[in-house]
């Protein structure tokens, strides 16, 4: 055993130990191949197989649906940002969305340079401290689709439900709860989730799109800009990111292996509700979302102080408990606490917490 | 040491083994850090200064004016072929495209979705044996940007000299060949690479832009698409690969550490001509490529039949040399020999090719 510290980070993230061990042991040669994955071909028989396994396994872990499409894509998040309203805005058509964090802002501002977006929802002139709730939302029955994001990194804020639109397409950022708890894929037009979070290591983006949307993207597009092009070439139109899909392969063995979402979301609600209990019970932290919007994946919680906050996260670092900071437009402490985020490492933290409080507090 | 074979790959191809050896021991914990590359934030210091290093040597490795900015981004050259035109042309504006292989004319297809494009030289008719010469090229003195492929990956040819524009900027497409002999950047306006043929794993792109050309993205790109965004956000606007980088920074290193590309040319050109000595003495062994066109990173070549060729192929692998089926759109033999490709292996390979001849011819 190495010598690893419990990490906090935002994204990228922890990874299941036994992923990056599996990864070690065959980085040199796989075994019965002499290659690293990383040098093979995409067209050799290897990937092919390892692209497929991703894509079943993805299947059976979320139950998704027949009629919908799995795609390995490059750019993140931030590249579907455009992409969804270039492939999905109708001619003359609208969109949607809500703006519920800093990622959700971009989302929006970035589709707003492709076409005619509306702001249906948001929460950002209290602080992003919760989500909207239905009835706060001002949809349009018209609209091509409503984008929103699951789960809000920076502030620790989540959807419980997801927003009710009629017949309109739900298309989500997921990427920082993707796989955390069971999701009714059918609700969805297109989901879509950078990997490096909840998923595996940067440098994949996967998409779940319903097939039928596909149709409306414009026959004019560049083709690695059209969904289609990766739909046809089965998310190996020119050289996809091999070593990233090959370790969320990985990654989504080792969720079934565990069991399934189902599982996950018992884990995650328990970890995220033992530092959220200490929160409640104290004076001395005090959580930045509000209660019933509180994200299972990313905790964020203040101090007192910014002295003490800094004194909190240098003291936890030197404990073996990293990557503590809040982002800046936060301030104080997140604790990202995803998937592959250990129970131990959760216990540890509120231990932390809890000695912290008493000598400093 | 593991059981490697001899990997002739076309891309992702062989990496050095000291960069491999490197990966797999930090790969569960970076030491002193605790966490694997793969599980760190892009805002840490640990990352940022792998990014930094990556682009230094780069600089060194290369002689960067300093007039340039080096960019890591995701979407393979594949993504370059619309980010081009986008960003580089100007309102009504047109560029020359030559045709020299498979992946110049996706290029010139797709750059046509985004605006006039002018097809300035093409050796299709001929099979892709060669490049055009200086004096076939109809270059036109107001193109914004004249694009060429400098090796052809699939046929097996580059081009010895770059094209004489003028003041035209040249954009070359360099996946297949960059840093497998010294380059000098200040004749370009814009190179770009996809990492996995002699750069890296798949999931990184190289761009490398002359400063003045980031003037003429229209600010109604979206953010991912404008290269202006990855210029502020320093390769880092959203998450990026950050692996895929990393092994590209131990490749640059390795690259310097061997004598930098003067000394990979020597090597190459060694390498490579061991190959096409056989070919010319032989009447077995019949060459794609016309010899002034030949390449040094693909060597393409015949024999007399399918059936001799599948067997080839099935031969060589049992010997542990591996992926020399050419591309189906040539057919044959190919062996790709980029910069990590051991002179060994290519001594391998010439006393395998002599030993059919003498068994099969």
């Amino acid at each position: 055993m190495t010598d690893r510290v419990y990490n906090f980070a935002a994204g990228p993230a922890v990874l299941p130990l036994p992923v990056l061990e599996e990864a070690q042991r065959d980085l040199l040669a796989v075994p019965g191949v002499g290659i690293s994955v990383m040098e093979m071909s995409h067209r050799s028989k290897t990937i092919i197989g390892i692209m497929e396994s991703a894509e079943e396994d993805i299947r059976r872990l979320a139950a998704i649906p027949e009629n919908y499409r799995v795609l390995f894509l490059q750019g993140g998040a931030s590249m579907q940002f455009s992409m969804v309203p270039m492939n999905l805005l109708t001619p003359n058509g609208k969109a949607d969305h809500v703006v519920t964090g800093s990622f959700a802002k971009l989302a929006f501002q970035d589709a707003q340079r492709v076409g005619q977006i509306n702001l249906a929802g948001s929460t950002e002139a209290g602080g992003f401290v919760r989500v909207p709730d239905q009835d706060e939302l001002e949809l349009d029955p018209e609209a091509d689709y409503l984008h929103f994001t699951t789960n809000n990194t920076i502030y620790g804020t989540q959807w419980r439900l997801e927003p009710e639109t009629g017949g309109v397409p739900l298309v989500a950022d997921a990427s920082s709860n993707i796989f955390s708890k069971p999701i009714d894929v059918a609700k969805y037009g297109l989901i879509y989730a950078g990997a490096q979070k909840n998923l595996g290591a940067a440098g994949v983006t996967l998409v779940i799109i319903r097939e039928d949307l596909l149709e409306r993207s414009p026959p004019t597009l560049p083709a690695m800009l059209n969904y289609n092009t990766h739909v046809k070439g089965k998310s190996a139109y020119n050289t996809p990111p091999v070593f990233a899909v090959y370790i969320l392969g990985l990654v989504v063995k080792w969720l079934l292996a565990q069991g399934g979402l189902g599982e996950m979301a018992r884990r995650n609600a328990e970890k995220s509700q033992l530092i959220y209990d200490l929160i409640d019970s104290s004076e001395f932290f005090r959580g930045h979302a509000l209660p019933p919007y509180r994200s299972t994946m990313n905790v964020t919680f203040r101090l007192p102080s910014e002295d003490l906050e800094a004194r909190f996260v240098d003291h936890a670092a030197e404990t073996g408990l990293c990557e503590l900071k809040g982002h800046r437009s936060v301030g104080g402490i997140r604790a990202s606490i995803y998937n592959a985020f250990p129970r131990d490492g959760v216990a540890a933290l509120v231990s932390f917490m809890q000695e912290f409080e008493r000598t400093q507090g």
